[in-house]
């Protein structure tokens, strides 16, 4: 059996290693003789999983006491909802900074709830690049201010992130565990699984407590308070893919941790930054230099028949997922956490080979 | 490897034959160097295992083709608002049935949204049985009535639906897929996976199009449009859970459809019915007769300490999930299309046994 070269945007390859471990307990999970998704989620079994997802989530990311870590569904999506559902007071009003499409997405939904400001914006400039610290400007009244740390779809990453006065809430939903950072400086972090998580069908939401306020008006799924009162187990949670994800934060404790992915993840983006910055302009960077993102290098050829030509060679030879997302086109290589060095080299000698050829 | 006497109210047994199956695509699925859950949402491997989710069961349950098959996130527990939320107008009355903590759960969220009505109830009896036809008093300005099909904590069943003038919608959660029934007669049904469908983690909702309108007030992802206009793919789908609920349907295909399924369902609830009506009161149904549930079998013993020996012995034995609800206490057969009539047959025996020796 032979692995692809998945460059999937999300969902996105898993470590080999939880896949094989997922396989073997398949059947039988830990001498049941049920496959764990036949385990009652009320279970002693099922439950030392969800409770070790949430422990290894707390130990890897450093997360103290007064925050909450939560298992919902219905992805990031849904999270652009349940945000100013929970947080918008009539009186405020909710600040956005728009770096591409999901934060777009985000607003958008927030309109919904109440009024909304947005704080910054590259949308003029393509989204080319993360705002600069001191273009954000925050309205009065601010409920808080949302950003999306890093753009699949632009290629571009926060480096920097603001320290506010309101709270600070980031979809992380495609670089979390990708890197350090200080979890204090936050006030909500969420992502959907199934780029560094697990597969899809688990949102992770870490909230601070004092965030989570009872509001009996809200529906009961909507409400966060519903998910921390019964540690995210009021109706059955998506148990097999929390269990997933409890395999893949195992495997990073396993793999050196946050500062050790981090380091590899670097060396991966650089290589592939280095092709681009020394092809002579034969490969373009989409994102602004300061704003690349180390999860997903979004690049176009000089023409766009060149473009086309590269990825159609690149699906021959086994590449999968080099095409941009169709709302923008050109070339895109995701390397997330699972993504092997091994499977980025490759992809450098495909585009040296390449270059050469044309 | 033993398999266990898994009687579990959900998330429940699994066909062995699709844990089997999955297991063997688990590290490469379809000859795509990729498991099922790495694949693109995007992608036509992935596509043709979603979309051969809905036409089987568009084939096992006959839907015609002005309903929609929807994949949702959230399960039953999320239906409970988005019904109102898309379907009650300021100006109607949404009409409850109440047979069980589900369907007073249901209204409860009903009742954040609008106007509602309780149309029939036997909450006062304790909910031994589903009420007859004749009990049922609509509102006036009805938005739709709302049922439960199956009552898993109390055991208890519908075996003949209503015909209404309004929109009729059933909670199938825990009875889907297990006996024959007209579709037409419905405008919308809703079910959570875990306990006939596959894993926990997608929800099925099937909606008569025409209930579907354009409500751009409403959050992206509470909107049944949404789904609608995207076949499930506005977002990433939760891909796994779908692709074991697609290997559920061709099971159900391959082992005759649900008149098969049916009968064997009744052969199986048969057996622990008779085993209690024929034990001199050793064993106390909980339902009463004409309100059964061919799903979940309830009763008690004699006196609850008899019940707490025969639910500790019967867990020795390696029987798992015969505890009843912890609202109500006593015991409960889960006997879902997945567990195969040996297990009954060596539950009965049990039963049998147990009450030799007492």
């Amino acid at each position: 059996m032979k692995r692809a070269f998945n460059f999937n945007a999300g969902p996105a390859t898993l470590p080999f290693a939880v896949l094989e471990k997922a396989k073997e307990a398949w059947l039988d999970f830990n001498g049941t003789g049920m496959a764990l998704m036949e385990l009652s989620h009320r279970s002693k079994d099922y439950e030392i999983v969800h409770n070790k997802a949430i422990a290894s989530l707390r130990n890897i990311l450093s997360i103290p006491d007064d925050y909450e870590v939560l298992f919902l569904q219905g992805g990031a999506s849904l999270q652009f909802s349940m945000i100013p559902m929970n947080l918008l007071k009539p009186d405020q009003t909710a600040n956005y900074i728009l770096t591409g499409s999901w934060s777009d997405k985000a607003l958008k939904e927030a309109k919904k709830v109440g009024s909304t400001h947005v704080a910054a914006s590259t949308k003029e400039t393509g989204y080319h690049r993360i705002p600069e610290l001191e273009e954000i400007n925050l309205s009065e009244d601010a409920a808080y201010l949302h950003l999306t740390s890093n753009n699949t779809i632009f290629g571009t990453q926060w480096h920097q992130y603001p320290n506010t006065q309101v709270p600070l809430i980031a979809d992380m939903s495609s670089d979390i565990l990708s890197r350090p950072f200080q979890i204090e400086q936050f006030d909500l972090i969420y992502a959907g699984a199934q780029k560094n998580l697990g597969p899809s069908g688990v949102t992770v939401v870490i909230i601070r407590k004092e965030l989570i306020q009872s509001q009996p008006a809200l529906p009961t799924m909507l409400n966060y308070e519903t998910f921390a009162k019964n540690n995210s187990l009021y109706n059955t949670p998506p148990t097999l893919a929390i269990y997933l994800l409890s395999l893949v934060l195992e495997w990073v404790e396993e793999n050196g941790g946050i500062e050790a992915i981090s380091k590899r993840n670097e060396e991966k983006s650089s290589l592939l930054y280095n092709m681009i910055d020394n092809s002579n302009g034969f490969y373009i960077g989409h994102a602004d230099e300061k704003s690349r993102s180390h999860m997903n290098v979004t690049f176009n050829l000089k023409s766009e028949e060149l473009s086309t030509k590269f990825l159609e060679e690149a699906k021959q030879i086994g590449f999968v997922g080099l095409n941009g997302h169709r709302s923008v086109g050109g070339c895109r290589a995701s390397i997330y956490n699972a993504v092997p060095l091994e499977h980025v080299e490759a992809l450098v000698s495909f585009m040296k080979n390449f270059k050469e050829k044309y």
